[in-house]
């Protein structure tokens, strides 16, 4: 993508992202659960990136993005593409800055998602649901208003910020050895990786993907990054396929990829909103779905769980 | 109700119950949202009591009961009756002392409530849909098994427990003027409005009530408790018509209640869904559909607000 660099933020950029997002950004709270721990047999730390403004954690990234342009290219606005939640995000953090946000939604994007860009005061510039189409009229709307481009993952900023949920969690939460996050682009799998390994290098990470999108595992297992897949899947927040730096981050991070099914995410989800009383999308219930599938790989642990966002359509369940 | 002792507790029986419950009992959280303040015009302080244990605040009267129990009433175990949480939370409490819990659903109860009874341990006790009938059961079973009576509302150890969701939220929450709770057998009501004036004589009290189950609106507006009435409201916690004690306890706080209708009820709880990604039952959306009605008596102010549970069928709601 032009005008984005998406070199791999180090920790302390994770730090200052983690100072500059701090006056707008939820400390998001950390939840357990009785039931879900006996369930899987580990402890399982659920972070609430879900109770984050914006309903995900896409405003960490979108509003440490927005403060760190200085005035000059701030007055020009930003500008990204978006299923919906880093729409949604940028729409926001372009609002605490009073500067202009141009979003551009795939159709059969979630509607719930649209209309929350919608109400945050973005402009909004529909396009057909490929990467193709997003990213030309990404790159026609920088060309016609000088916008600068926010990356949904493959962004230096976007992973900084991403990466201040594991710092958060961490300060928050003493002794985890396993963290677990949801993979589509990368950009929180990447972020995350980066600051958790920076204060505690032993512990364990993996992401959990869709197998209807399993790009990422099929990268790390080949080598190369896979690019031509179609995903085929319900989390409509995971159909991103990985950037080629995340990629770089989780193999040098050691990230081991969990694929699950749409029926176990879907499983997962359902046990999140019954036991833990948490509304979370589909996307963020793949990380239980990965435990409760490799029970060999947490059971016993201390596992910080990544609930990555809670915006549904209410009228669309998944059962 | 024979064998129950239904006076009303003191602030000293509230903070032993607080002092009893507290290994077993979760300190819930507190969670605020941007834009339901923006909504309602004031600040408001959501007492997540859907992630207490069990999924309602009910736990908190059923756990103090249980412990206050000599042990050789404990050994023949309690019974009570229920439309779900108050069983559930009996249910969950005595396997807390591993005694046994006698429980009395009436027909129609949320299955899922029903199901977490039976999950609980307890011995489940079918019985037609009416408070005599429900009564009858419940009295029969003292007599066959020596069990204890714990009344879901009309029980002085009860009223204590519940009472410690606000000797909770005031010491998490600084400077709230105002509070409020739904309000059906007034097990809830009664012990808040204890404790809150205890504590600060000037907050302001209200409770929100069903419409169509307003037997206290109008037992408080008459005078005399109104007893006849037949429930008709989606809000299945709150089917239940206030007790002669806990009704005195409103009368004496001045406790002001707000009738809303199901419709209010359900928009409010969707509200709670898709803002504050919070799974609260209907019931329990009574709070917010009172403040969203009445915004002379909620702007401005510092309003902390009880959501009571959070136990819902997920094949079965109400939109």
């Amino acid at each position: 993508m032009n005008t984005t660099n998406d070199a791999l933020p180090d920790f302390a950029q994770i730090q200052a992202a983690a100072a500059r997002i701090a006056p707008h950004a939820v400390v998001t709270p950390v939840l357990r659960n009785d039931a879900l721990d006996a369930l899987c047999g580990a402890r399982l730390e659920f972070k609430c990136e879900n109770l984050q403004r914006g309903g995900a954690f896409k405003f960490r990234g979108a509003c440490n993005a927005v403060w760190a342009l200085d005035d000059e290219q701030a007055a020009r606005g930003v500008v990204t593409h978006s299923s919906g939640n880093h729409g949604n995000a940028l729409a926001l953090a372009a609002a605490t800055r009073g500067i202009t946000a141009h979003i551009v939604v795939p159709e059969g994007a979630v509607q719930a998602k649209v209309r929350a860009i919608q109400r945050a005061g973005a402009v909004l510039h529909r396009c057909a649901p490929t990467q193709a189409a997003r990213e030309a009229l990404c790159i026609q709307l920088q060309r016609e208003t000088g916008a600068v481009l926010v990356h949904p993952y493959a962004d230096t900023r976007v992973m900084a910020g991403q990466g201040t949920v594991a710092l958060e969690l961490l300060g928050q939460v003493p002794g985890l050895d396993t963290l677990i996050t949801p993979v589509g682009g990368g950009g929180l799998a990447s972020g995350v990786a980066i600051a958790t390994h920076a204060l505690e290098p032993s512990i364990r990470l993996f992401a959990a993907e869709p197998a209807g999108a399993a790009d990422t595992a099929a990268s790390l297992a080949g080598g190369a990054r896979v690019a031509g897949m179609v995903p085929d899947t319900v989390c409509d927040g995971l159909r991103t396929l990985v950037g080629e730096r995340n990629l770089d981050a989780l193999r040098e991070h050691h990230v081991t990829v969990i694929t699950v099914s749409d029926a176990e995410t879907v499983a997962a989800m359902r046990l999140l909103w019954e036991e833990l009383k948490l509304v979370v999308e589909v996307s963020s219930a793949t990380v239980l779905a990965a435990i409760r599938k490799s029970p060999e790989l947490f059971a016993g642990h201390h596992v910080g769980v990544v609930l990555s966002g809670g915006n549904v359509d209410l009228d669309a369940l998944p059962w």
